[in-house]
């Protein structure tokens, strides 16, 4: 629909200035967008800090204690958020940069239209100068009849009168001269008018296209950030409901595992001069393995309780049995909740 | 399954320790929880007041040119978006309230288990003290014995073997009252030690179920908000398809429509002494409304001009209509991107 070329017309003959100025406005509005965009950039940036440092909060989580797991789910979920956030922020820069190329395109186009344009402006201008010209060749014409007719009226000596007459029909033709001029100058006004408000319409309609499909970029990497924020939220969800109490606790049962063997009975061993050389032998002493409900209370069961121990472990100087597994489960498989 | 009852033994009788300060670091885990809930509280603040900024500056978007309704989408989205944060902080800090009450209460179950559990750290105590004892009298016994069979060997005179062998035969005794001391007190130690860590465990599970409870909050309000944040952008998109260019382009040129009259050509305007008092003659003119085809170049053609010209409008002195519709578009019925 031709709504510029229907709409700015009106008896100050303003519209031009109207879409004129408003195609400039085209600028500003490029111009708020970046600006905006921008700060959208910024935003996303200090999240993403906001959420590295998160994780880096979560990364120094105690250690200790059941809990200490969880903490790298945390930690890699903060990080995953901190990622999709910076991405946005790249998207964001991006984006900026592909406004700019259009404002410097902008700019190119509205110097290339300034210059279409000129012919429509100049003609506004000459209408308002023999619109002024007009009116005043109006009212000399009037006043020269009324002088006429005053003399007519008086009956002023018939010389007068002719005199009169003569410059009131003088008046008259200069009168309708300015009208011809007028109406043909109006004429052409209309004429570059009309062209000038449908050019404007159709850089209008241009701009508004590309405004739409910077504002479509815009919100296309919004989105995608969103799916993947979900993304990440699902997945820490997932991670916690993976990571069983039970499995926790089993976990810290074989990291911090002081050992499976409880304290065994002691046997009374009885000194032998044959078994072995003086001096060794307060430190190879015999054990009895448990069951508890057997303890030996004779001191001369030695025997005994060396053969019922066939896998006797290693026992220390208090009798308790060497662990041999101290070690083994340091590190623990990662049960889908490592990264 | 009984992974603190049986992990937790070894000859260092270090186990129960282990486990008594796993469960005070579960007090460090709900503290360390708190901090991690409260910053992430404290991004979630900062991005909403950065958003209602956004939202500031997509309210100043200027109001001139035919992008200017866009700001509103734009205003209205960021201000949803900060809403959005601002509710996910506040549900941050109440979680922040149950952390906190839940820390109160496992101070009281902890102090109430430090009770329940004493016995067994004196049970720990009293068994390395009794294994110093057992040591030493080991030890005691088989210097005994060796000096005997050293006196036996030198052929000492009997006297002196027979104080030897009973002093011997003492230490033998009191070597295996030592050890069935040491038996009694490891038996002692055992029992209490299973229950402890039969306790240890029961409260580690239900510390860990509250804490994933407290977890599953906080991904519970994370995701709502996703959800929102998810809606406030699929409403922006929708806004934004909805201000069709053509649409932008009307809204323009109703509110800053000039007047939608072109300018009328001039006729000439004979002047006539008894049609009008003098003085009010010069105001009132006839006009002919266009078309430009037919432009009037003839003086004298007023009647005919008047005649076209049934509804003539208003018109001012340079002979352009006035506009009546000046103010009657200015405000626009909202299309769906108002709020």
């Amino acid at each position: 629909m031709a709504f510029f070329k229907n709409n700015f017309w009106g008896e100050k003959n303003a519209g031009f200035d109207v879409l004129y100025h408003n195609m400039k406005h085209g600028q500003l509005a490029t111009k708020e967008l970046a600006e905006f965009v921008r700060e959208r950039a910024a935003i996303e940036e200090t999240y993403s800090k906001s959420m590295s440092k998160l994780a880096k909060m979560a990364s120094n989580g105690s250690s200790l204690g059941t809990f200490a797991p969880m903490w790298d789910v945390f930690r890699v979920s903060s990080d995953k958020l901190a990622l999709c956030h910076l991405e946005l922020m790249r998207k964001m820069n991006s984006l900026i940069n592909d406004i700019n190329k259009y404002t410097d395109e902008q700019v190119k186009i509205h110097r290339k239209t300034k210059e279409e344009v000129v012919g429509t402006l100049e003609a506004v201008q000459t209408l308002q100068v023999q619109s002024g010209q007009l009116q005043k060749s109006r009212e000399n014409y009037h006043s020269k009849c009324v002088e006429a007719d005053r003399l007519r009226r008086e009956g002023a000596p018939q010389k007068e009168l002719e005199k009169a007459e003569l410059k009131s029909k003088k008046a008259a033709e200069s009168f309708s001269s300015c009208v011809e001029k007028y109406n043909r100058v109006g004429g052409d006004f209309e004429q570059k008018m009309s062209e000038s408000a449908q050019k404007f319409q159709e850089l209008e309609e241009a701009h508004l296209r590309q405004m739409k499909q910077l504002i479509k970029a815009y919100s296309h990497s919004i989105e995608d950030t969103h799916v993947q924020v979900g993304q990440v939220h699902e997945e820490f969800k997932q991670n916690v409901e993976n990571i069983g109490i039970e499995n926790l606790i089993k976990k810290f049962a074989e990291q911090k595992s002081t050992g499976t063997d409880r304290p065994a009975p002691v046997g009374f061993e009885e000194y032998s001069s044959s078994q072995v050389p003086e001096g060794k032998k307060s430190r190879s002493k015999a054990f009895r393995i448990p069951g508890l409900g057997k303890r030996d209370k004779e001191p001369d069961s030695t025997d005994t309780a060396v053969t019922e121990a066939p896998n006797s472990p290693q026992v220390d100087d208090e009798g308790f049995v060497i662990r041999n597994d101290a070690n083994q489960n340091d590190i623990l498989p990662c049960d889908g909740f490592c990264s």
